[in-house]
């Protein structure tokens, strides 16, 4: 299997507008389809919906399905268009029933919706957004797809209950960190290429194909997010440095710190981790122990390794210039952490 | 149309057992499935589902889809035992969504999984059961049967998203109330007893009748549980008389007293409710109130109306003995209030 699209230092800065192009008719009638699904006569539907969504964000994940029906060769037909709204709206109750849980203050670099219009609206707005995915997808009259976003729906949920009930425990270790991970985030990318596949028609191997980009494409993109939250990038992401810190999450940096750190460094992980008991000054402590360890770069070097087994997955897939552009948005992915 | 059976007063108590020993053995069936779909190696799942789940309640959605499959004449598979967990995973569900929405401290009799778990935890397993549902439902492999279900999600969190965002509101009146209650209540009576008669067969009268009987039946359930806040059996079901006075809930109770009040009334009301307002002594003065207005006994007076509408959709359908058994189900769903 070759290298599909190498990490090519001298070309220009990498980005998803050579996808975006690809797709941007297609990408303009989801937009007009979330819209219209995200009305309701209950004003505040509309009202908070359109917080997250006109927000915009980078539609990556409903790009994916836009994508590989494309490179798939579907042609005749609306399927990929409401599948793709569907993964968004997904998406969308994804964030507003994480921001009860995050307690986050900052989403895409607004006040979260969760700080504006209270956690109730956030769980309900959530629910009726994935009931209006549930809708779109019926609608296709694919039992096939239906099974594939079904089970992505149960996957994520149990990624998040997951996460929530380690949140202050370091003794899961990468096993469990990667378990999470797969879960809440790797495998909506997942099952948006893999139905934008199915709908096309595409050969088993080019589904599996498609679910294996999607599951690695998505495990290094919440890899550099969680390098991210310890430096980097994060204020043009609209994301404080430390959110995770402050909410004792067992990211991999910290794991990484914590399986080198010396007897007083295992003190300090698991009182502000596990304790969860944080002072003022820990935060730069923390930052200083990644370092120390590397933790950071070692979790670009996982973030790295993912984004080549993403690219491996197309070497399988009709080689088109979509297949080309879902390998910048690797490079893309990868190039958030630098 | 004639009434199939009739309120009598000169026969024992009324209650759900007729109906549950018509469909004992497939409820037995439901039982495990449940317990086997609510499963997950995530332990916190299992935990705070089954704080719920186990703790019973009456199971009444989850026999409507058994008892309309049984009337209508379903035999041959198990699809009816799919349907029926899927109704009770999308109630339960709600509640602990319901839970995050309305800090009720008591749930069933129990203290609410949101008060020992969190309203994290609750957000998600929330999440983790719906889409176990949406699974049972995709093995069906009926797409009519998943419209439904979707339709109903998508009007359940519409109908929650417009309590939420009319709580503190006594402007909307009854067809606000209405409109309230119709979504977050009857809608899932109305869909548990429709895909038990789409499942096996019925004709398109008799689904209509189905729905017909679920939407006046879950109307009436939910004018008893409103009556019940403001007193009568409350402590029996595990519920704080008040509950919804201090969340500011304008149930019909209230806007039937607000309607009736003098000027001093009315600013009583504007002020607990609107303004959410109280004092130690609100919730007696507002008992007194509704007292005077005959609150309490035109909601029963409703409740009897749609109960005697349920009753007659019932004349459509075949006359069986689960079909009388659903006019006890009325029966006792009104006597509650007593």
């Amino acid at each position: 299997m070759g290298v599909v699209v190498s990490l090519d230092s001298e070309r220009k800065k990498p980005s998803l507008d050579g996808l975006i192009a690809l797709v941007a008719d297609e990408l303009c009638d989801v937009n007009e389809l979330i819209i219209r699904h995200m009305n309701s006569p209950v004003d505040l539907i509309p009202q908070l919906a359109s917080h997250l969504i006109a927000a915009g964000g980078k539609r990556l994940r409903p790009v994916l399905t836009l994508a590989s029906a494309k490179m798939c060769g579907y042609e005749n037909g609306t399927r990929h268009i409401a599948l793709s709204a569907c993964v968004e709206f997904i998406h969308t109750a994804t964030l507003l029933h994480d921001d009860v849980v995050d307690e986050s203050d900052l989403r895409r670099g607004l006040a979260s919706a969760n700080a504006v219009f209270g956690n109730k609206a956030s769980v309900l707005v959530g629910d009726y957004l994935f009931s209006r995915s549930f809708q779109l997808m019926v609608e296709t009259g694919s039992l096939r797809v239906l099974d594939i976003l079904a089970n992505a729906s149960a996957v994520i949920a149990e990624g998040e209950v997951l996460q929530l009930s380690s949140q202050n425990d370091l003794s899961g270790g990468e096993d469990r960190y990667f378990q999470v991970i797969r879960g809440k985030t790797a495998e909506l990318f997942s099952a948006a290429a893999e139905v934008g596949g199915v709908i096309a028609g595409a050969t088993d191997a080019e589904v599996k194909a498609l679910r294996a980009y999607g599951d690695a494409l998505g495990i290094a993109f919440q890899l550099v997010d969680d390098v991210l939250d310890y430096g980097g990038a994060s204020a043009a992401m609209g994301k404080d440095v430390g959110d995770d810190f402050r909410e004792g999450k067992a990211t991999l940096p910290v794991l990484i710190a914590y399986a080198k750190a010396d007897e007083a460094g295992r003190v300090f992980w698991e009182r502000v981790i596990e304790d969860h008991e944080q002072e003022d000054a820990d935060l730069e402590e923390a930052l200083s122990l990644i370092d120390a360890a590397d933790g950071l770069g070692e979790t670009k070097a996982r973030a790295r390794q993912y984004g080549q087994d993403a690219k491996d997955a197309l070497a399988v897939l009709p080689q088109t210039p979509v297949t080309h552009a879902l390998g910048d948005v690797v490079d893309f992915v990868i190039s958030r952490a630098y």
